[in-house]
């Protein structure tokens, strides 16, 4: 493959890229649009913000729907940890 | 609205979550696979791993989706710093 190929190929899965970060960034917002709701719910029936075991259930299924797909498990690990704990941060801050 | 009917509606958010979680863990396979292609071209080719002016670009885009689409901006900065630091990793990786 020549450089000016390879600029090319590149600047093709960049392409790529930026159509599915559109679509991550939109299914995130459906997704805390959700929790947002979520939240609502708890507080108004003083429910825990936290629920251990149905975080666990969730990690454990997401890691075998990723696996199948071809991502490394520790990925959707680190991330899904990253968005629940945004999303147990607003839930706090809905009862305060 | 009653304590039984929030359980109700408390499992009706989590199939939301479940579905898109399913999608978001799609997207995100989908994308390391890009990116790996990426990877490979940046090892045979000897290009730098880091692009920040297209990360800030990317960034910056992206940010101003989650702005449309409701969705909090510190959060769309956090889960893409956790993925674009991954993409590196690997790609370091793919160098060595």
């Amino acid at each position: 493959m020549e450089k000016l190929h390879s600029a090319e190929q590149l600047s093709s899965y960049r392409n790529t890229i930026d159509n599915l970060d559109a679509a991550l960034i939109h299914i995130l917002a459906e997704r805390f649009r959700c929790t947002n709701k979520i939240g609502e719910l708890k507080a108004t029936y003083n429910l825990p913000e936290v629920d251990t075991n149905r975080e666990e259930i969730q990690l454990s299924r997401l890691k075998t729907i990723a696996q199948d797909a071809g991502l490394d498990q520790t990925i959707v690990e680190k991330c899904m940890r990253l968005i629940i704990s945004e999303v147990i941060l607003r839930h706090s801050q809905m009862k305060n």
